[in-house]
C-alpha cells in the first residue's frame, strides 16, 4: 500500500490562492511603491541583478568570509558604470533593492558612496570637492573611500573621540595619531582590504588647544600597490554576526601627515598660520541623519516584506494536522492563531513602507525649501521647527522601525517551524544581516531617548501656547488628552486614542522632568532620570505617527478596491497596535475593559480578512524568487522540490569520509576498558560525599 | 600633547564594583545552584574542558561548517569514558554545563544519549535493552544512534508522518519505506555522517491496515567500513542558523528490511503471525516529555546568565559621554536607562534558574512516586492530576522561557552596541545556537496553546467543584479573581496581583470556548477559534507560575543576606513583569492607574538596587571566562585589551593580498568611458517619461 500524496500539490494550492483576487495586484503595488515608475525601474533592476553572475544569491550560505568578500568586490565593479551614468534618483532606488537583496554588498558601497562621498559633499568646500572627484573619488579610478569615525572605546559619543589631529604650523600639515589603544578606530568598513583613502574623524588641535572633532581626508594605501602608507596600521576586524561581505578593519596612526588642505574646511577653517573659523549655523546638518533615517524606515518595510513574503507563502501550502479522519490537513494559514502570527506583522511591513514614502517626500520637500531659503526670510522660524521635529520623529522611527523589522525576521523564521532553522530559509541570513540596523546610525535606545526629549520640550512649548510643528500638533488641543472612544474603532477613532494616549504619556515624562528640576536636579540629570518614561513617550508617539501617515496615504488614494484592502491593513495596524499598548489605552481612559475586548475581537476578525487576500496582498511587495532567496517562499508554490534541490546542490557528498578513520572508527571498534574515575584519584568524591553527609545532617 | 588614558583603568573598575559585597558570593552561588555539590561539580567540568584542546573555544568563530563537525567527533571520543563511569546524576549535570559552553556539541551528544538511548529506554522491552546495550550503545563500541522521526512535509504532526513500515510476514521482517519526497526523514542530527543506527518513526501498516506510528530501529552504515546499508540513501541537509557541529541529515528508505525483533515493543507488541497487542495506558509517555522540558528551564536561565554575564560586565566598565567638562565618562550600568535594560532582565534569568531547580525536584519525585505506585493505588489518581497539570505548565515554560532567554542575549548583544554585533562578543553565535530552542521539541506557540488548552479545562472543572493541583489551585478560590491591591507591592502582594489577573485570562479563554460551543463548534474548532486567549491565558499563568516557584525558594532559605539580595530581584521580576504586561492588570482592577504609576517607579528604584551589587550578583553565576567565550565579559574587565588581541590572533594578515589585481587594481587604473546607458538601449527611458508626462496631466 502506498500513502496517497496530499492533494493538491503545494503549487495548486499556492495558484488557487491566487484566483480571483478582489484588488488589481499591479494597482496596489504601485501604490506601496509610490508610483509606476519606481516599481518598473525596481522590475528592471531586479532582472539586471538576477542575470549577472556576481549577484548569485543562492549559494552565499556556504560561502566563506573571505569568498564573501571578494565578491563585493565583483559586485563592485558591476556597478560602477550605472554610479557614474545614472540619475541619482535612479541611483536611491536602485540602493534600495540592493539593501534588501543583498546587505551585505550595500554596505561596502554604501560606505563609499553614502559616507565617504557624503562626507566629502556636506564637509569639504566646492573646491576641496572638485579636487577629490578629479582623484576619482565617483569612478573609484583613483581613490577607494571608507569612513573612519567610531572608535574601539567610543561609538555613540562622536565629541569624545580620542584621535588627534595636531597642526603642525612649520610644515603646514595635521599629524594624524592614535595616543592609545582605545582610540583606534574599529569597525571601518573597506578598511580590512579594499579602501585607499579614509575621512577620518579627529581631534582638532592647535598649540596644545583642542578645537573638537574635525575630518581628515587621509591616504591609507598607495593606490598603485596597494602597501600601507608610513606609520598606518591596519588590522582586519574578522568575522561579524552577519554582512560579512564587508571588510571591517581596525586602523591605527602613529604620527601620520596630511596637508592642511586635506581637511575638510567647508564648515569649519584653519588658515594657513593656525586660525581656526568657526561656522556661523551649526544646526543645519540635521538634514545628512535625515536621510540616512529616512532610508532605514523603507529598508526596515522592505525587509520585513521580503521575510513575510516568504513566511506567507509557506503558511499557505503548508498542512498540518487533519480536523476529521481522512481529511486532507489544514493549511498554516487557515489556524487563526497563525493569521495572528503573521497578518499584524504585514499590516506593520505596510505601514512601515507608507511612512516611508511620505518621510521621504517631506525630506525632499525640506531640503528645497532650505536650500531656496535666504537667512532674513521670515518663514525660516517655521521651516527650522519643522525640521528640528522632523528629526527628532525621525529618531524615533529609526528606532521602533528597525525593531519591528528585526523582531518580524524573527517570527518569520518561526513561524516556518524547523525549516526557518535552515540557512536556505535565508531567515537566519535575513536576521543576521538586518541585526545591526538596531546599532549602526545611533543605538536605537539612545535615538528613542533623543525623540522622547523634543517631545518633552515640545510638551513644555505646547503649553506656554506655542504652535507646534504638525508632527507634534495634537499637543496643541489639550481636550485630546481625555477624549474617550466612540466605540466605532474607525480610522478616525483608532488616530484619536492614538493622539490621547501620545498627549498622556508625553505628559507624564514632562511632569517628572519638571518635578526633577525642581528637586534640584540638574537639567542634564533630571533627562536621565526620567528616561523610562521618555522612552515610553518615543514610543507611544511614533507608533501614531506611523499610523497617522500610513493613513494620510490611504486616504488620499481615490475610493477604490486597492485603497479598500489598503484601509483594512490600517485598521488592522492601528487596532493590533492598541492591543499591544493596551496597558496606555487602559490606564487614561480612552478605552474601558469591555471596549478593549472589542479591540482584541476586531483584530482577531481582521486578521481572518487580512488572511483571504493574503497572497495576492504578499504578490503586491513585488519581490523577484532570486530577491528573496528561499525556497520556501517561492512564488509558484514548489516549496519542498525547490528546498531538496537547494539543499542537495549546496552539499554534494564527499568522495571519502574526512574523518572516519581517525576519530569514528576507532570508536566503533574500541573495547571497554576499566579505568578509574580521575575524580576519584583526585579526591574530588570524597569531598562530595562530605558534603552529602552534611546536607543530610541538616 | 597626549591625551591622558581615562582613569580608572577597566580592570580597576570592575575590582571596585567587586568591592565589599553584602552578601556572600560563594553562599548565594551555591543556593543558584541548588547546594554545594553541583557547584564544585561544575567548577570541575569547566576545569576539565578548559584544558581539553577538542575544547578551545576562542576560536569557533572562524571554523567552516565541516572543521566543527570535525571536532564534535572529537569530544564525543573525549566524554565517552565519563558516559560509561559517571552516575546519571553526575553526568546530567556534565551535560548541563556543555549545553551552556557548546550547544552543538550537546546537541550531537544528546542525539545519541537522550534520543536514540531515550527511546530504547522508554520504548524497548527488557529484552531489547540488554540486547542493544550488548551491541554497544552506551560506549558507542558498536552503535552510534541517532533519532528519524522528523520529515520533510511534517513535524509537529508526529501521528501524520508518512514513512511506512510494512509487516512481511513471510520473512518476519518489517519493510521501512519512504514513500514520496514530503516523507523524507529531515533534521536528522548525526545522519549525514555520524550515525550507524536511526530510531526511525514509521507508520506500522499489517495486512493493510494502518496501526499508528511505532519506532523501528534501522541500521544505516556498515559498522566496519561505514558505506550506506541496501536502500538507505543520505544526504547532508548543510548550513543552519547555528549549532553547525552537529551533522544534521536527510534519510531516504526504499523497501528497507528490518527484523521484526528491531521495532520497540515495550508498549505495543506484533507478534510473530502479526497480531497487534495495544498498550493498557498510553498516557505514562508524559514524563519523558516532562524531562526535556525541565533541562530546557534550566538552560534557558544558564544561557540568559551566559549573556548577561558579558552584557553586565561590559557595562561596567564600558563609559561614555561625561556629564560636566574634564569628568569621567559614566558607566554605562549608571544609566537609568541601562539599568532598566539589564537588571530586569537579570531577575529573569535567576527567577528562571530557581524555577528549573523547583521543577527537577518536582519531576524526580513524581517520577519516583509513579514508579512505586500499584495500579490500585488510591492515590493514583491525584498523582495523575498532578502529573498532567505538571505537564501542561512545562509546555507553557518551555516556551516563555526559551523565548524570555532569546530575546535576552539579543538584548544583551544591543546593549553592547557595535561591538555586541563582532562575532568574538560571542552573542551571535550564542543567539544563533540558541533560537532553534523556540522550535524544536515543540513550537513555542503551539506548546503554548497545549497549555492554554488544559488551563481552560482546569477552569472547567474547578467550577464544578473539583479541587485542582497545586500549580492551578488558586482556581479553586472564586475570591482570587476580584482581589484588589494593598498597594504594599510586596511578594505576597505581587503573587495575589498574578493570581488575580491569572484567574481572569483564563476564564476569558474559557467562556470564549464555551460560548463558541454553545454556537454550535465542535470541540476542535472552538478551540482554535479561542487561541488567541488561551495564548494569553497560558502566558500569565506561566509568569505568575515562574514568579511563585522563585518566591517559594527565596522564601524557604535561611533569614540572611543572601535571601535578602534575592528577594529584591524576586521582586524586580515580579513588578516588571507587571509593567511589561499592565494591560491585563488595569483591566481586571487589580491595579488603578496611579498605582501602576508607582509599580513603574518601583521597578527604576529596584533596578538602582540590583545595579548596586550587579557584579557581585552576576559573579555569583558562576561562569568561567572559556564558557562565556567573550572577551567584553571577561572577569578581570581587560575588556579592550582581550577583544583586540582575540581579533588579532583569530585574524593574521595574508602575505599576499587575495584579489588586488584581480579585481581592485582594474577599478583604480580604469579611464572612464563613454558608454550608452542600456536603459536607452532598452527603451526603458522613454516609457518611464511617458509615465512621468501622465503623471503630471493628473
Amino acid at each position: 500500500m502506498a500513502f496517497p500524496r496530499p492533494k493538491p500539490t503545494t503549487m495548486e494550492t499556492l495558484a488557487m490562492e491566487r484566483a480571483n483576487p478582489p484588488f488589481n495586484i499591479r494597482q496596489l503595488s504601485i501604490a506601496m511603491h509610490g508610483g509606476e515608475k519606481a516599481l518598473i525601474l525596481k522590475e528592471k533592476f531586479m532582472a539586471e541583478i538576477a542575470r549577472h553572475p556576481a549577484f548569485k544569491l543562492s549559494d552565499i550560505h556556504d560561502l566563506s568570509k573571505d569568498e564573501l568578500r571578494e565578491r563585493t568586490m565583483e559586485k563592485f565593479a558591476s556597478m560602477v558604470y550605472f554610479v557614474t551614468n545614472e540619475s541619482i534618483e535612479t541611483f536611491q532606488l536602485r540602493m534600495q533593492l540592493i539593501g534588501i537583496a543583498d546587505p551585505s554588498f550595500w554596505t561596502r558601497f554604501g560606505v563609499a558612496y553614502g559616507l565617504f562621498l557624503g562626507a566629502l559633499r556636506s564637509g569639504a568646500t566646492p573646491n576641496q570637492l572638485s579636487y577629490w572627484i578629479e582623484r576619482g573619488v565617483l569612478g573609484l579610478n583613483g581613490v577607494i573611500g571608507c569612513f573612519a569615525m567610531t572608535e574601539l572605546a567610543h561609538g555613540s559619543n562622536v565629541a569624545g573621540l580620542e584621535t588627534t589631529a595636531t597642526f603642525d604650523r612649520g610644515s603646514d600639515e595635521f599629524i594624524i595619531h592614535t595616543p592609545h589603544l582605545g582610540a583606534t578606530k574599529w569597525w571601518i568598513g573597506g578598511a580590512a582590504s579594499t579602501a585607499t583613502h579614509a575621512a577620518v574623524f579627529a581631534q582638532l588641535i592647535i598649540d596644545g588647544k583642542r578645537h573638537g572633532v574635525k575630518t581628515f581626508v587621509t591616504q591609507l594605501r598607495d593606490t598603485k600597490t596597494f602597501t600601507l602608507m608610513p606609520g598606518v596600521t591596519i588590522g582586519d576586524i574578522g568575522k561579524k554576526m552577519g554582512r560579512d561581505g564587508i571588510d571591517n578593519g581596525y586602523i591605527q596612526f602613529t604620527y601620520v601627515r596630511v596637508p592642511r588642505a586635506h581637511m575638510l574646511m567647508k564648515h569649519t577653517q584653519v588658515s594657513r598660520d593656525g586660525v581656526v573659523t568657526e561656522p556661523p549655523l551649526a544646526q543645519l546638518t540635521y538634514g545628512a541623519l535625515l536621510g540616512g533615517r529616512t532610508s532605514m524606515v523603507t529598508d526596515s518595510s522592505n525587509s520585513a516584506k521580503k521575510a513575510l513574503t516568504v513566511a506567507v507563502r509557506y503558511a499557505a501550502v503548508r498542512r498540518q494536522f487533519a480536523t476529521g479522519k481522512n481529511e486532507l490537513e489544514t493549511q498554516l494559514l487557515d489556524y487563526p492563531i497563525h493569521q495572528r502570527r503573521l497578518m499584524p506583522l504585514v499590516a506593520q511591513a505596510i505601514a512601515m513602507g507608507f511612512t516611508g514614502l511620505r518621510l521621504q517626500v517631506m525630506y525632499e520637500d525640506m531640503t528645497q525649501a532650505l536650500e531656496a531659503m535666504e537667512p532674513s526670510d521670515p518663514n525660516l522660524n517655521d521651516i527650522l521647527d519643522k525640521l528640528k521635529e522632523t528629526h527628532a520623529t525621525s529618531a524615533g522611527l529609526k528606532a521602533f522601525c528597525t525593531w519591528a523589522c528585526l523582531d518580524t525576521i524573527d517570527k518569520c523564521r518561526q513561524s516556518c517551524g524547523g525549516h526557518g532553522y535552515s540557512a536556505y530559509s535565508n531567515f537566519p541570513l535575513m536576521y543576521a544581516d538586518f541585526a545591526v540596523q538596531c546599532t549602526w546610525e545611533g543605538d536605537n535606545t539612545i535615538l528613542s531617548l533623543q525623540a522622547g526629549r523634543s517631545l518633552v520640550g515640545a510638551w513644555g512649548a505646547a503649553i506656554k501656547g506655542k504652535k507646534l510643528a504638525p508632527g507634534v500638533a495634537y499637543l496643541n488641543d489639550a481636550s485630546t488628552r481625555t477624549a474617550k472612544s466612540d466605540s466605532s474603532l474607525s480610522l478616525d477613532d483608532i488616530q484619536k486614542a492614538w493622539n490621547c494616549v501620545a498627549f498622556n504619556v508625553i505628559k507624564k515624562a514632562a511632569e517628572e522632568y519638571v518635578k526633577l528640576l525642581k528637586s534640584g536636579k540638574s537639567k542634564d540629570e533630571a533627562m536621565e532620570r526620567c528616561s523610562q518614561s521618555r522612552f515610553i513617550a518615543a514610543k507611544i508617539h511614533t507608533i501614531g505617527y506611523i499610523f497617522r501617515l500610513f493613513t494620510e496615504a490611504v486616504q488620499e488614494m481615490p475610493d477604490n478596491e486597492e485603497s479598500k484592502v489598503l484601509k483594512t491593513v490600517a485598521s488592522l495596524y492601528g487596532l493590533w497596535q492598541i492591543e499591544e499598548q493596551q496597558g496606555y489605552f487602559l490606564k487614561y481612559g480612552y478605552y474601558n475593559a469591555e471596549q478593549i475586548d472589542k479591540v482584541q475581537e476586531s483584530v482577531d476578525a481582521l486578521c481572518a480578512e487580512v488572511r483571504g487576500v493574503a497572497i495576492p496582498l504578499i504578490d503586491s511587495f513585488a519581490l523577484s524568487d532570486h530577491i528573496i532567496n528561499s525556497p520556501l517562499g517561492k512564488w509558484d508554490g514548489s516549496v519542498y522540490e525547490s528546498y531538496f534541490a537547494q539543499v542537495q546542490a549546496a552539499n554534494p557528498l564527499p568522495k571519502e569520509h574526512p574523518y572516519f578513520t581517525r576519530l569514528i572508527k576507532p570508536l566503533l571498534e574500541r573495547q571497554n576498558e576499566d579505568m578509574e574515575d580521575p575524580g576519584t584519584a583526585m579526591g574530588l568524591e570524597d569531598e562530595l560525599k562530605e558534603i552529602e553527609e552534611e546536607r543530610k545532617g541538616e
